[in-house]
């Protein structure tokens, strides 16, 4: 093969990215993808199903067959293996609600508002953007993220609790939907959960603790880790995707809070997107600083020398980086 | 190699595809690609040259390497093949201008103020979308889109015209930036073209005739193709990317006035988006389905069938089907 030509098809590809986003939220609120694993293969079953027009419906199908999700034999479509485990109800592992976070019109507006004058001011252009005090969006993140952290909260436990079922204090910083406390809580009968949030969010932990029967276990502390007494001692602190969005000197600042909270020989265990030194791999963790560019002032997807830096001049020490796989994210975990 | 495991990432992909257009956008706005392409390499350099923070021109970038319009080498950034051609404005090629049109608030607007919407009416959400009179879009597109236009005019002009340099008159409906008559009169010396758009696109058509030195061959129809009196007889009508927007029944009562308005013999030449008969393939002429969706009451992509059933019935014989490589758009010409 001789060098190909040039091409704009990447161009073109990405500039209608927005419409890929659109196409998807169609098909996830529509629930298209549970209706053909219902077994509605035709455009007319498919459409009746889901409320939609048939011309809709043909010509959303036929694009979710071109950008990957849908198969389509003759007059008939069908799920992908992917889209049958990740995106139709019926699934355990059902992820589609993530729309109603990644693509929030909150979240697009703070993108697609004005681009270039994200990148000239070097932040967010909404003031303290999605970390603001109170800011809603972090109630639809309880709501619509916690399906997704099924397999990396069981991880994540395995790495924060031994397992030998002793009493062991947990502080879940920035809890959210509250599951990766909630996970140790349910792998061992001794631990005792403390989770804080804002205080809308903290009710969806609840009720997500109360469904896990540890509700007797799991306490709450409302409000901004920067601002609020801690409590503790501990014997782990879980920080899970949390520090992305600061800079490093407020990191640091809230990690000698965390540090003064842990009883010594305890834990801070970080979940985070962490690119390599190149900051361009991998592409996930890489691409994840550009939301943090779009939606915060001063946040990063920190690399492990960034993380090993503050956290050592929080007086951590014993740093170790432990991958997630098939997620793009990682954990940190450091000692005090 | 076994089967891989079922993998989200082409969900996430997809959901976050506004962060794409912001990016490219962004990028665009700022130059960027201008910027390396003059042998700006560093962050430093490259964000004093576009006038943005440091930080987000750091974060910009890593993410243009990751999304493939990059190189990255240790701490310098570099153009790929595709960008140096594409998108430094100093290339005679460059058609960065095209996110003006295709990312437009307008056009974003409609795709992402409730996608579900849209499919469930079958139509766009906004009246008769983009093709409402006078509406101001055109005007970005005939600005925006005329330099990608270069190499299909050309190829348009060959089909067009037989090159032997006889007096020819040409009728060019929605002619947009004019390029594609405009082509045709710089071909042939003996080609007399009318153009036919809203009364503030034509101004941009007439300024391209000036500057192309054809105005005294230039002609202006003013208004909508359905209801205004084409004159003619011509030799040749251009409808290029038009049919799309419409349903087949006004597709087909636009082709019998088009008909009408021909010498016997002569031609009606469409240019579009022609998936093939599955209606998924090749992906860029079969995704442009969903642009019409989002964007009309009741335009589509039509396949060489359907072109061939609306032609015929409104009195064309002799249809054929050009490639234009390497666009992904089509030529369907038909004779009267």
């Amino acid at each position: 093969m001789t060098q190909s030509a040039p091409s704009p098809a990447l161009f073109f590809d990405t500039i209608v990215g927005y419409q890929r986003t659109a196409a998807i939220k169609a098909a996830i609120e529509l629930a298209l993808f549970t209706a053909i694993g219902a077994g509605n293969r035709s455009i007319a079953a498919i459409a009746e199903h889901c409320g939609a027009s048939e011309r809709g419906m043909r010509i959303l199908c036929d694009y979710l067959v071109v950008v990957g999700f849908l198969t389509k034999s003759g007059a008939e479509y069908g799920l992908t293996a992917d889209s049958a485990v990740f995106l139709d109800r019926k699934s355990p592992v059902y992820i589609g609600a993530a729309t109603d976070f990644i693509a929030s019109p909150a979240l697009i507006e703070l993108f697609l508002a004005d681009p270039a004058e994200i990148v000239r001011r070097g932040g967010t252009l909404q003031g303290e953007g999605s970390v603001s005090p109170d800011n809603p969006i972090w109630v639809a993140f309880a709501r619509a993220m916690a399906p997704m952290m099924g397999l990396p909260a069981g991880q994540l436990a395995a790495l924060a609790d031994d397992g030998n079922g002793r009493p062991i204090k947990i502080l879940d910083i920035a809890a959210g939907h509250g599951l990766f406390g909630i996970e140790i809580a349910k792998r061992n009968d001794q631990a005792e959960i403390t989770a804080l949030d804002w205080d809308a969010v903290l009710d969806v932990a609840r009720e997500n603790a109360a469904k896990a029967g540890v509700a007797s276990r799991f306490a709450t502390i409302a409000g901004s880790a920067f601002e609020a007494d801690l409590g503790g001692p501990y014997d782990v602190v879980l920080l899970t995707n949390f520090l992305h969005h600061f800079d490093m000197a407020a990191c640091e600042g809230l990690l000698r809070k965390v540090h003064a909270a842990l009883v010594p020989g305890g834990r801070a265990v970080a979940l985070e997107f962490v690119p390599n030194e190149d900051r361009v791999t991998p592409p996930g963790a890489a691409a994840f600083s550009f939301v943090m560019l779009g939606s915060t002032r001063a946040g990063d997807a920190y690399t492990f020398a960034e993380y090993r830096r503050m956290f050592e001049a929080a007086g951590f020490s014993g740093l170790a980086l432990h991958e997630l796989p098939p997620t793009d994210e990682r954990v940190v975990i450091a000692r005090r």
